[in-house]
């Protein structure tokens, strides 16, 4: 009946209610939280939203567990983690994943200044590590399990507005193409919402870094909530005066 | 009767023809290169297809000079030197800058790794500087005067076809208020070009870094020349079923 299974770990955020809200309609979506209570009754609360938008359309549903128990029950893991968190939860979910799931980093590593935002190294075993991105120590983390960084780009605001029609990119990098091939196509089931290829996981660091860039243009420019679009450049974008 | 002077260091390349061709309209343009007669020879022909296309809308002119010159018949100077080459060029020049100058750096440092690209550190004085943006190091070498990164993300063919509509943004980054002024107006004379700041010349670094995964979007998902726009979301986005 469902399509697959998606747990989010750390899902009781707002990229967590974006994501569970759009790929409900389709898929089984687990929220994993630290505490049971919690993600249980979050989840309930996005499962009425869902099913109020979707009505008998939906398929998927929406239900809640602790972060480690979420791996055994599902096929596509999400990290929508603070980076602050993000390795020492994956440590403690690592022993229940297998090479047979797919995960997807959400994490970006940045930090407030003043009113603005910055990148910022993630911190491993009490160091920056300014040569790569969260992604990729998740992966190294894991071992041989794929995972594909995706969604950075893409704001809570837009997602969780389950109506609203996304006209934005979402920026892929990976090393494992089924794995990139699962992620695309859960992307693309989103409304307009487009999955571009950037290149390998070490791609990643760069994308990671244009969401502060984003937040800044938005205090900045007066922009609410902005995400980008690759526009590509055609002989029809001519216009003879 | 011209607007500013603008002078483009290492401008024979295909960003300065895109450039040059589109604020000869308005400004008092110079192509800097190492030899005087290419540059000369390419200001002639630049000249010839704005003049060409603009007919007597034309306020400007385009002319040549040797890089270290082009200080001195300037008010702005704009650095489209590839990466490897642009600190050396900056240290020729800088005798020449005075504080009433505005910099831009459009300089990006990259690399090619197999069909791909991917952003690579500035080499200075013989190693690689990790943490700092090629316009940082402008901006180092230069001492007080201002520079602001801007137009990476911008491709040479769009910039480059005349008569082309551009409807991309310029990410701008920089510390001093009256040079992002200059350049967001610079910018903005360019049709539909929108300059948005993004914060610091800090963050520029992360700026420099998105050309590259520009690249690998188009060479993996088959797009032509892309760049990029900021996309606010706004309730009129909504388009309910």
């Amino acid at each position: 009946m469902v399509d697959l299974r998606i747990g989010i770990v750390g899902g009781t955020g707002s990229m967590g209610r974006g994501l569970a809200l759009r790929w409900a309609l389709m898929h089984e979506v687990w929220l994993g939280s630290r505490r049971l209570e919690k993600a249980q009754a979050v989840a309930r609360e996005y499962e009425q939203v869902a099913r109020g938008f979707y009505e008998n359309r939906m398929k998927g549903k929406i239900s809640g567990a602790v972060n480690p128990d979420v791996p055994q029950l599902v096929d596509v893991v999400v990290l929508t983690l603070p980076a602050r968190h993000a390795l020492e939860t994956v440590k403690q979910i690592k022993d229940r994943l297998t090479p047979q799931h797919v995960i997807i980093s959400v994490i970006v590593p940045m930090m407030r200044q003043g009113k603005l935002f910055t990148h910022s190294p993630v911190i491993s075993g009490g160091t920056a590590v300014v040569d790569k991105s969260a992604a990729e120590l998740v992966a190294e983390e894991v071992g041989n399990i794929p995972v594909v960084s995706a969604f950075q780009t893409v704001p809570a605001a837009y997602l969780g507005d389950i109506d609203s029609v996304l006209n934005v990119d979402v920026l892929l990098s990976g090393d494992d193409e089924h794995a990139l091939q699962v992620v695309a196509r859960l992307a693309q089931e989103i409304p307009n919402l487009r999955a571009l290829r950037v290149g390998p996981l070490s791609e990643s660091r760069f994308v990671e870094s244009i969401t502060p860039l984003l937040l800044n243009a938005a205090v900045l420019n007066n922009l609410k909530d902005p995400s980008i679009r690759i526009v590509p450049w055609t002989p029809s974008d001519f216009t003879k005066e």
